[in-house]
């Protein structure tokens, strides 16, 4: 497609980011410039999105553009660090202004809530998919990494685990999915400020966006330790509980092991753990305790009799579409 | 395709990356964390490149890797800045281990060279595509800008036009393409240590990415000036030469309006332009006179005589295939 059609997606996105004084240069040169704080460090992510895989086409163009920067967030949250600048890369089969224009809304309204200037970007022909690369800032060495949980730390998990998973699952089998689950999987929202107080406080964290077991179990091997996490303590949110009864195999297996959720999983010392009580108030964000870190490897889910809950693999499920 | 599978991806390509001090967290964690000195503003770029548009289906899984990155220097060369870092988002069909290790050479060779750390990325499944975000440091306040040409400045450009538009013509027509040409196209040499010299020297500078008529225009405009250049001083390689005649219609157009070329057109003023040879010299590189910059806007493009050249707008064609 021409250029100027290009252009004007441009001239677009530049109209509609928001102004923030660290930034030198944006949109419109050949790269962009940018004043990270000299007592803090350059924190920097990027995650796709591809249509047919992590989005159906019926997915609209507003909630792609949430969830394509709201990914990232996620993963800057993990980390502790507060977001500041993004790229975009948005590869689009032809130009539709009506599209843009809507994904345009859905990526600056949730940019400006969490104060992220677009800096700059790529705008090219081919199938559809979105990737986006996000920076923050962290004071130096206080990132949060997967590798910092200790035997004896207790761990958590922010707000409620398979909603999308449980909408994922309506939506490919063409039953009813209510509003409340499919703005979960399509209008996720990332824990940023809750992550930032995460700083000082956890010992380790990651979001969940490839399920419970999946996720926590990458802090387990990058510390070098095990778990026992407790399955019928896994926070479930109205909705789910109203559309599963506990008598449904996925009243388990989704929030354990479904993806998309984005919440924060993450380890604090048993010392401090009174302190995440005032994170929740705080940021309005339920925060459930799941279990604890234990020397010996291995993750261990157990229910209330300290029967272990096996897991069935399911993992996470992309859109086959 | 299952996880697994890209868990070997990433572990690929952490396995190859240089190291480097200024990276605290690199691959396998949320996010990277990276030490931007503190003299020295952040400068980041993303570009896409899409099979099929970008590329032929027939381009090596080397060349592939090799331009992504290639692109992305380029555009930080046009700012005089120093590449340090680079996130890479990967979009592929399957998993062909054997293309997998090809395109990792093939970007990787051109990250040691020029002193760039791979520090995370994104594998997904979909359409084949390879979205590069490169990070460098310029010294506060250096970085070369499209909008600095000012009436007097002198406009360079850099190595030779033309080339990578010839293979192209070749190989969408089917014809014989030059290995020194398909070379041109498909891996492109960016001016990474020529464009740094240009710091306090070049007061525009851009990358010569959509033809040079395109390019120099983007610093006309921003630096809202004109400009008046020779057709005929216009640089072609020997195996432009070679190929093409004179009274070819793409003996100009090639080279004045094809994309692909990847040099770098800036603007030096008259009183610095001596300095000009030493940086040819330096980086044993050719650096061609191409013109003036101008008061009165617009881009005058003339021959000997000073009849002006007809521009028939062929503009940047990427491949449809």
């Amino acid at each position: 497609m021409p250029l100027t059609e290009f252009s004007l997606i441009d001239r677009f996105f530049n109209a509609q980011t928001m102004s923030r004084e660290d930034v030198a240069i944006g949109i419109g040169d050949d790269a962009a410039v940018l004043n990270v704080p000299p007592d803090q460090q350059l924190v920097a992510a990027v995650d796709t999105l591809v249509a047919g895989v992590h989005f159906p086409a019926s997915a609209t163009a507003a909630s792609i553009g949430h969830k394509a920067l709201a990914v990232n967030l996620s993963d800057l949250a993990a980390m502790g660090a507060r977001p500041t600048w993004a790229l975009l890369a948005l590869t689009l089969p032809a130009i539709d202004e009506v599209w843009v224009q809507e994904f345009a809304a859905g990526f600056f309204t949730l940019a400006k809530r969490v104060n992220v200037a677009l800096v700059g970007g790529d705008t090219t022909q081919g199938p559809l998919s979105v990737s986006v690369q996000l920076f923050g800032c962290v004071p130096k060495g206080q990132a949060i990494q997967r590798r910092g949980a200790q035997p004896g730390d207790q761990i958590y998990v922010t707000g409620t685990l398979g909603d999308a998973g449980l909408a994922l699952r309506q939506i490919l089998a063409d039953a009813h999915c209510p509003e409340a689950l499919a703005l979960r999987l399509h209008m996720p929202e990332p824990r940023v400020h809750l992550g930032e107080s995460l700083r000082g406080l956890a010992t380790a964290a990651i979001d969940v966006s490839d399920g419970l077991l999946a996720d926590l179990g990458h802090i387990l091997s990058r510390s070098n330790v095990g778990a026992r996490i407790r399955a019928d303590h896994v926070p479930r949110s109205a909705a789910f509980q109203t559309q599963l009864s506990n008598t449904d195999d996925d009243w388990y297996a989704l929030p354990l092991s479904a993806g998309d959720d984005y919440e924060l999983c993450f380890t604090v010392p048993l010392s401090r753990s009174a302190a995440v009580h005032g994170l929740a108030d705080r940021w309005q964000c339920a925060v459930t305790h799941l279990g604890e870190i234990v020397d010996e490897p291995g993750l261990k889910c157990v229910y209330e009799d300290g029967s272990a809950y096996v897991d069935r693999g399911r993992g996470y499920e992309h859109f086959r579409i």
